[in-house]
């Protein structure tokens, strides 16, 4: 076209390169394009017939020019372009175009045709918008700009995250930075299995096993630490940690907490070494989250004062317990107490399994699990019992004893009660298994979020590629587990701290607390993990960049110490035992100042200006987004006791009532944990010091809370708690906070100091 | 107490034992409980000073009843329930008690006691309640009673199912039924890949490779039999599927659709054999989702007419390439092609790798990618090239060539155009992988849905366990899961019959619908088998019952064929082409009419009476579902529209505007391909003439439906489609459907009619 002679004799013509480039190089010419393209040259009434046929012959898509020709347009186009610094329209370019030919002067006729011309460019839009930036270099954006910025003090921030722990954190930290704790892969089970044996002996001698243990049995009697420990070792070889927590927590803490000082003083030194590895036998084949019912029996023999052990069935042997297929010497067992055919419900009792050299003990059969989604470093396996007999002393006898006449001894009347008691004894093991998994979603979020500040793909059209993080789908997937995860990590330590200082009265809640907490912080887990493989696309397929082996090893974290959703049922039902407590103090009169009380909350939250606030500091403001939690939470429990009311009332039985509000009763459980969780985080928020760590928590606090709201909004929507103008707000500024959060992002996971000797994948680790 | 002397002077005393039982039992006496109680006694005229005191020491927190006597008391309340058919009041129940010992006549005090008696049975609600059943043998309720039934015929559904496919498809079946298809563990990853290419080698003997190629070169000509062949090997090993579709598919259609005739006939033959194990070469380490900008150079020399295949840099080597790191001894290398300096965008060469015998020719070099999540058993690997001289005749020459005198040739002029032309016609692996996807999510889903069948967990008191699957939480987790499964069997189908039957002008809209339905289903494949993992606890992550190896496998099928974030983006901008050609058609009246008529849909289906309608016709109503649906569609994209508009026309850069608005356009693209989905189940359902398939696809669909609208209700109601009464109304229709589908739904996966051998799961395998 540049060269043609038609062209050479009208320059005026070269208006129109800029156009046709733009419609032949980017986009598929549709008919309607067409159709606009012809009606806008047909109107040119400066163009004659010859001309005019001429460039409709250039927009023919049975005559597409040849790529040498595109080439010379671009060319062409390139020399006005050059000059140009700003963006300027396609027809402005053509115009130059045209009148460089023209000797730098914009003709009438061409002044004339601009609005004509104008009007075709509106109407590719946006795509003639871009296509400016095929002809310049460097195109920059607010996108492609935005980068990663230190707003806080790292170093002040990881203080404020391992707060009184961060002694035993650092000195752990430092030994698994030793090239001891190199990875090893799960190729080889034997090898694996055997590798993690010594990484827990390792850990043993260095007294990390014993330290929750009273010193008078090899401890420091220092159970904040353990849990500290097992957060930090989590950072590295999941099966680690899990063979570390079945040794020293399960096995050694069910004979601290279910013997007594006899079992202490024969067995806790040795556990602490690991000098006697043990199980925790409790899971049956047939019963899992049921675990009141399992059936093998324990049955006391008058003349011998022994029990014998016994499996009474192919499915009522014991499964999943860690330690057991090889490296087990004796296993706390739980079991059905018999005397004198009487049931007296469960007890645990200590069984020997194998000696020291591994033989397995008369009576004992055991079974490999063999393969497992992850965790392959720890030998789970199945345990049967044929008639094993065991001396009297092996009963751990704090809840539940037999006398020396053969009579059943128990502080605790109720079978039911005792062993919920006693489950409530070992309730650490829900503290320790979120902590962990926590520290896992830690080390993916460090993993992808370093990648996606790296990883540069697409860009603006002329510009350089930009980093993935930078995109806004990008952002969202990430910055809100990046939230979850810190709200998580203030949530937990505050579990543990009651936990700790616990006192009778208040373990029921606490159990509850730790059940829910359990079950939300390893969902997160589970979901962040997932998120952070797809966001490294291939890269977070490969088992180099250890996503898979974290998201494999966790997965089963939703499951063990009690699987999720049963567990999110029992905190529902414990708070709906608080609540009847609160309705059975009440007579008549109070009931109805409550109910008026109420109402009168809703009034202030529910009004119509506040259902439709939208400003920026009512969203952030802490009392709006915790009373919107609480109202959330109040009316769920609420609504949940009306409604099994109003089923049992109505006749029906009352398991099914339960079933019936299986899925409202989980959402209990949920609303009461958020709520639990945000109060945490906006504490910890006001008692931060240092300027910049508290602003940045507060947006990572804003973040959970309101993308907790956003999730939720249809909720909050039918209860008219918010009009779609607030749910709309709070969408936006879920984005807004992901956009600035971003910005953090890389040092709010550098805070979290994991060794990168422990991170070790390609796509993370800074030399 | 029973046999305490205070009791044998007043047995009318023994009316509390059952109360006294249920509190001591089964829940924790709260403060609030022991109030009521003792007020109670204090209020009884009828009892003396002494018995008050005794009964008073009864229910002493600090003096709980012995085991022994706790038992004295069930014995005796056994007494009266064993004759009872009906459920009691603990109050009835105490007054039989009493009644008994007084020769079975009820005494005048006890009725006057009633009424006391009974408001603290009303305080302890549900508990008092429920513990009636603790003395009642066989305890049966709704849930518990809930089991599988036949209200279809599963042979008929399989025929639905398979349609035209059904020959090919029952031929892969019992193929795979064959021991030669024995699993093998991925343990050894050596004899995994040998067992994995060997398992290929049987399906090309099987003429299985080569079906979609011509029949002068060996094939069938049959794409449509290859896509079922595909679907169904995906019930076995899907590392075979995977580098199945990597020899056959991308290797083997690349040199069919981008080579010409002598590139058919020279190695079509060999690929569909297995002769000439190949691999496609396009991603690079720097470009994968960007795959436009891969920097991998083919120079042109004009004096020996050669190509030079160059790696320019360490991070343009080709990545994740299946068959590369052991067998493949060709490859589909997609590269720059340079021609004097000038660039000519990406173009599609035959490069060899190694001779027969596995040797690497000069200047390749392949690093193995080690070891990924899961597809263990492909052979993925990275390869450079150093200078590597190919003959000219080795360019894919559809779409670009070279002619004799050395100049680029192309009927596309726009590189950009040619490239995704090309790519274009590679779509039918957006096609495999969702088929594959969907196929492992029916094999998830069997072994889940047959073992929440079988497995029992918990149940009424004194009933029996009761199967989990009856639980309306575990319901929740898998039924809608199910229904999606069904759903996108059918519209993965009319992908496949509208791919196979394109038309030119098609392309760009099948494309889309491509890229849409392969993300959402791989999404929906990732989801469903995490819950199904999840929903087999302990059991769904041992190695042996196969839904850990289905989801690591398919985990990476959300990242390749496209990213699935990005492919939504795609979706959403052919999305917005269509509406920009709409606009483009219009003149401005046209537009004023085009959006009074879309006022006055709205106000037909917004009017109060439609947005409050919970009638059950309604709900289920196809027309109520679909018009949802649809508006959701428009609505969703007419507002992208108009914000990127917004943008752009207030200065912000295109691309910005874009990122902005990036989490809205994968809203876009979600809501169109919903709305395809859900008119493809209908049109299905309208066709079926089967009563019993009909009637349970219909509840599929239904629940299909009203699942996705729960899941958008955020959005429904912030738009005012729909007010809370109607999303309340639907959420307890699809907690009601999940229900009702639960007694098909082990039929429904028997209708996948998967080789036992293939489901291979300990935990769902029949004999």
């Amino acid at each position: 076209m540049i060269d043609s002679p038609i062209v050479k004799n009208n320059p005026k013509l070269l208006v129109f390169v800029p156009l046709f480039y733009t419609v032949w190089s980017d986009s598929i010419l549709t008919p309607s394009e067409i159709s606009v393209l012809e009606g806008l040259l047909t109107s040119q009434d400066w163009l004659s017939e010859q001309e005019r046929k001429f460039l409709l012959s250039k927009i023919d898509p049975k005559q597409p020019p040849s790529v040498d020709e595109l080439n010379t347009w671009k060319t062409a186009i390139a020399q006005v372009t050059q000059q140009s610094q700003t963006k300027e329209t396609l027809v402005n370019l053509g115009i130059r175009l045209a009148s460089l030919q023209g000797n730098g002067t914009v003709s009438e006729t061409l002044d004339k045709a601009r609005p004509a011309l104008a009007r075709i460019e509106g109407i590719l839009g946006f795509i003639s918008h871009e296509a400016i930036f095929n002809f310049q270099a460097g195109h920059k954006t607010i996108t492609s700009e935005q980068s990663t910025q230190r707003n806080f003090d790292v170093a002040e921030m990881t203080r404020i995250l391992d707060g009184h722990q961060a002694a035993i954190i650092n000195k752990v930290k430092t030994l698994l930075s030793d090239p001891e704790f190199t990875y090893v892969g799960p190729g080889d089970l034997d090898l694996y299995r055997k590798q993690v044996l010594q990484w827990c002996k390792f850990l043993a001698d260095q007294g990390y096993g014993a330290m929750a243990y009273p010193k008078e049995h090899g401890g420091q009697g220092d159970m904040a630490a353990y849990f500290a420990i097992m957060e930090t070792l989590s950072y590295h070889d999941l099966s680690m940690v899990i063979k570390f927590g079945v040794q020293f927590g399960l096995w050694g803490m069910s004979v601290y907490f279910l013997g007594t000082e006899k079992h202490h003083a024969k067995y806790l030194k040795d556990i602490g070494t690991l000098e006697l590895p043990g199980c925790f036998a409790m899971t049956e084949t047939n019963h899992g989250s049921n675990v009141k019912g399992i059936e093998t029996t324990a049955t006391y023999d008058h003349a011998t004062k022994t029990f014998n052990i016994h499996t009474p069935f192919e499915l009522a042997r014991k499964e999943y317990i860690g330690n057991a297929a090889c490296h087990g010497q004796m296993a706390t067992v739980f079991a059905k107490l018999i005397i004198d055919g009487q049931d007296y419900g469960v007890s645990a009792f200590v069984v020997p399994l194998r000696d020291k050299k591994g033989k397995l003990h008369p009576g004992v059969k055991i079974k490999d699990c063999g393969r497992k989604m992850g965790l392959n470093g720890v030998d789970n396996g199945v345990i049967y019992f044929d008639h094993v007999v065991i001396p009297k002393e092996n009963m751990l006898d704090r809840f539940s004893s037999v006398s020396e006449a053969g009579k059943f001894e128990s502080p605790i009347s109720s079978d039911n009660r005792r062993f919920f008691t006693m489950l409530g004894t070992l309730v650490g093991g829900r503290i320790g298994i979120p902590r962990s998994g926590n520290s896992a979603s830690k080390s993916g979020l460090t993993i992808a979020i370093r990648y996606g500040d790296q990883r540069r793909q697409f860009g603006p059209e002329g510009g350089t590629e930009v980093p993935i993080l930078n995109y806004r789908t990008h952002q969202r997937r990430l910055m809100p587990l990046l939230a979850n995860t810190y709200a998580l990590h203030f949530a937990l330590q505050h579990l543990t701290e009651r936990f700790l200082n616990r006192t009778e009265e208040e373990m029921q809640e606490i159990e509850a607390l730790a059940a829910g907490l359990k079950s939300f912080a390893t969902w997160n887990t589970t979901a962040t993990l997932q998120e952070c493989r797809e966001a490294c696309g291939g890269k977070g397929y490969l088992s180099e960049n250890r996503i898979e082996v974290l998201k494999n090893d966790t997965d089963v974290y939703t499951t063990f110490e009690g699987d999720n959703t049963v567990l999110m049922q029992l905190v529902a039902k414990s708070r709906l035992t608080e609540f009847r407590q609160e309705f059975a103090n009440m007579n008549v009169f109070t009931i109805l100042n409550y109910v008026a009380e109420k109402a009168k909350t809703g009034i202030t939250e529910m009004n119509p200006i506040t259902v439709r606030n939208t400003d920026e500091a009512h969203l952030l403001d802490p009392e709006f987004q915790l009373n919107a939690f609480k109202y959330r939470e109040r009316d769920i429990l609420t609504s949940a006791a009306k409604r099994l009311k109003r089923h049992i009332d109505s006749g029906m039985d009352s398991f099914d009532a339960f079933n019936v509000s299986q899925h409202h009763l989980v959402q209990v459980g949920f609303a009461y944990i958020e709520r639990i969780i945000l109060e945490q985080f906006i504490e910890q928020i006001n008692k931060t010091s240092n300027a910049g760590c508290k602003a940045t928590l507060k947006k990572l606090c804003d973040l959970f809370a309101l993308s907790q709201i956003d999730k939720n909004k249809g909720w909050y929507l039918e209860q008219g708690y918010m009009e779609g103008v607030k749910t709309k707000a709070i969408r936006k500024m879920v984005n807004q906070l992901c956009w600035e959060i971003r910005q953090d992002a890389v040092p709010l996971t550098d805070a979290f100091n994991i060794p990168e000797s422990c991170l070790a994948a390609p796509i993370a680790v800074r030399s």
